[in-house]
């Protein structure tokens, strides 16, 4: 463990010189941090941001692009759907727990109309006032708005007026090159916002400690650069935004251990540093079993089928948003899983739109009955069979009592069948970490903020406690980011 | 979160007066408390235990008494089972994850035998030579081994030698008086040893916080005694041994929610105070998710039926461990659960000894065929009928393929049938908590120990990571606590 000893709360009094020197020191230069630049720099403060890498982006100039945002924004209302801050309120507390933060729902989902006009006004983020209504995990092409958390599937539905919430930075053409994906069209405008407003960077900034008054008051970090360490003074705030921690094994093993070499939609540098820096001055950590959790596989694909797990039995509503699909294969069905569809069904999804070609698997296996089919998979005599008939029966009603898919999705199963073999093919990121205030203050064990120190994104414990929503992580990073950069500058 | 300041640790030189002194100071009079004061005392260090109510005994006290042990015990041997060390290792590892201390189940199995002749031979821990053979939480009577954690069945049976490892001190009688159950008949002996040693108790202590030397050394604890603050000197080491957090519903929302209003096999002081009192000075936490969770139901009823969940699907071996029964239950199946049993195998079961008749539920319908229990059940037409058909056409064979279910208890379900409204009924206590060494020291985020300072039991994440055994509890909180109570004493 040498390596981790830098871990430990510096004193002030320790530092002999101060290499860098700002009101507000930003940690990491993804969404969160970005979000929290402009924030700061917004309330007055003179900002600074320690990056890592070489160039501002984080995780999220990487991502589809997602961000969460309802309430009735203007997106929305274009796209003729109505939503409400309470529909929106319910369905998060509904699908992103158990044990969600529900004050920090609230002023997330009371704050969201205002947040997507800062977004897009004041920062200039870029949204196509257009809908993509197939199943999928992105839209193929740069629609503006999708339903990105299963708001229109059972169980919600049935209880919570739906609206579609994952908002896209409009790309161009993705397929071409990353640097138009709708992340990086979420991260350039944003960091070049920051960098409009004065904000300042620093790369080949590693996070190493905090740095501490004799008070208790976070006044700064130390980093290496270049491999040197440098003191940095922060004069009112620091912001903790370096991400999850994905790719640190010991402490998935600790946490989140179904996510152990799993990492997906993640960088390597989501090393979890951050979290320990603040838990050793005591900071409260939340929910560090929960995971995004992708499902590898095409859902205009599955959406047509049935998913069943390593017992042959249907365990989702295959029309539900895929990560959902995600979770409840790692998390409630030892991670196996198979899509079982008919051939007419795998040929008309196959020829939708997708923005997941590589997605699209072929079958592993295919046959003539049901019951061939099963032998081949190495189920039990009946197991798949029994599930494939009783999901007939209702299918020839057009319902699916068991798990209320959507009729325009339930269809009997015919033959030629099919069966793509999924198991493990799952992955994601951490949802876990320091635990915040609605104002983005990280909170000491005693409940109480820590003085000089405020942290949004994935190193922190935001809007979701167990479930998860696409845009969720964008969609917090980005809102509580923005937030913490404030409280900083106003601290 | 007023009641919460006195977490944050104390410096030592803000002591005015050292109310009690002694070379170890064990927080907590359960089995981790007890089996600390005794390995310390034994270690030649002066001892002194702060207990929060009037007696000795904690949970523990209460508890059926189960120790995990194997390797080769006395019990096992004179039972005729065969085990190893090797055996017990990949057992623990695999039914106890993922995520296990692999280190810490190393030297917990190799030092089984010698911990059972600790407690036996030393401490005067009574066993009984006997072993009690039928499905059920615990033994009818005073047998002193049973199968506590699934060794003999699927799916660990099939590549792992099975050994019942679950040792019960012998009881008197138990369901007469809580005062002779198994877990009393452990800390009886224990906290006997205590006193013969010269271990001294205080009661009505309720541990407050840490004390700090200036190097970061713990010295010591603040403690509430008859409402009035104390300080205590701990002139070795302060070994933290206060149960687990089942009762602290604030804890629970944030690392454990689906655990929220849950507890069982708990007690009220359960609150998680020690482990907030060590994050505050920068102690590591590690499966904070886990727990132990209790399916209430006579296993003497559902090992002769098949369990299945919300939508009619069994989920697992009926003959395994009723705890891995709980959490897949609560975990895996939303809490949704029934027993579904065939009226002659009821009568069977409810004929046979068991330790919990209150567990032994009436049936919640009744019906004279599968299609007619299904409708009054609620669910899906075809959803059990497909369930039982499926199981019975592998049960005419003698044989489970879905979950290998033994042989033994594989036979087709006839009628008249019933069914057990099981939905909710689960619960129990968590097992994650602070990360300590295999010495017991409690570990820095950085992964050093924090001197001065050890811990055992259920403030502690132990043995067990995702999985549970019975046993495992007062097992690692016997060994790990014996272990604090020594390292303490050696520092």
């Amino acid at each position: 463990m040498s390596e981790a000893a830098p871990i430990r709360p510096i004193p002030a009094d320790q530092v002999g010189e101060w290499a860098y020197e700002a009101d507000v020191v930003v940690a990491g230069f993804g969404v969160a941090g970005a979000a929290a630049a402009v924030g700061a720099a917004q309330s007055g403060a003179d900002v600074l941001v320690l990056e890592r890498t070489g160039g501002w982006g984080g995780a999220a100039a990487m991502a589809g692009g997602f961000i969460y945002m309802g309430g009735g924004t203007p997106v929305q209302k274009a796209c003729g759907f109505e939503d409400s801050v309470d529909d929106m309120k319910a369905f998060m507390k509904a699908a992103l727990g158990p044990g969600t933060d529900d004050a920090k729902i609230d002023v997330y989902c009371e704050g969201s109309v205002d947040h997507y006009h800062w977004l897009a006004d004041e920062c200039g983020v870029p949204f196509k006032m257009s809908f993509w209504g197939e199943p999928g995990w992105e839209p193929p092409a740069d629609d503006g708005l999708q339903y990105s958390g299963g708001e229109n599937s059972a169980p919600f539905s049935t209880t919570i007026r739906p609206a579609p919430r994952g908002h896209i930075p409009q790309m161009q053409n993705k397929r071409e090159s990353a640097e138009r994906g709708g992340g990086y069209m979420l991260m350039k405008p944003l960091t070049d916002k920051a960098a409009e407003l004065g904000v300042r960077s620093e790369y080949d900034m590693r996070v190493q400690a905090l740095i501490v008054d004799a008070d208790g008051r976070v006044v700064g970090l130390r980093a290496k650069q270049y491999g040197k360490d440098v003191d940095v003074r922060a004069r009112r705030g620091v912001v903790l935004a370096t991400g999850s921690f994905a790719y640190n094994n010991q402490m998935l093993e600790s946490f989140a251990p179904k996510m152990v070499n799993r990492p997906a939609a993640s960088i390597e540098e989501h090393d979890g540093r951050a979290i320990q820096m603040a838990q050793a001055i005591g900071a409260d950590l939340a929910h560090m079993d929960a995971a995004e959790v992708a499902y590898f596989c095409d859902p205009q694909l599955f959406t047509r089928g049935i998913l069943v797990n390593g017992r042959g039995q249907r365990y989702i509503n295959e029309d539900t948003y895929p990560g959902r699909v995600g979770q409840a294969t790692l998390y409630e069905n030892q991670n196996q899983s198979f899509v079982v569809i008919d051939e007419a069904a795998y040929e008309e999804g196959a020829s939708r739109p997708t923005a997941t070609p590589e997605l699209r698997h072929r079958p592993t296996w295919v046959a003539e009955t049901v019951e061939e089919l099963e032998a081949e998979m190495g189920l039990p005599a009946g197991a798949l069979q029994s599930t494939v008939e009783v999901y007939n029966r209702h299918a020839e009603q057009g319902v699916d009592p068991l798990f209320g898919k959507k009729a325009e999705w339930v269809k009997p199963i015919g033959t030629p069948i099919a069966a793509i073999d999924m198991r493990g093919l799952t992955g994601g990121f951490t949802l876990g970490g320091l635990r915040t205030s609605v104002d983005s203050e990280v909170l000491h064990v005693t409940g109480d903020p820590i003085p000089g120190l405020f942290a949004a994104g994935r190193c922190t414990a935001g809007v979701c406690a167990g479930g998860y929503a696409s845009g969720a992580s964008l969609g917090d990073g980005s809102f509580f980011g923005r937030r913490a950069g404030i409280s900083a500058a106003k601290n």
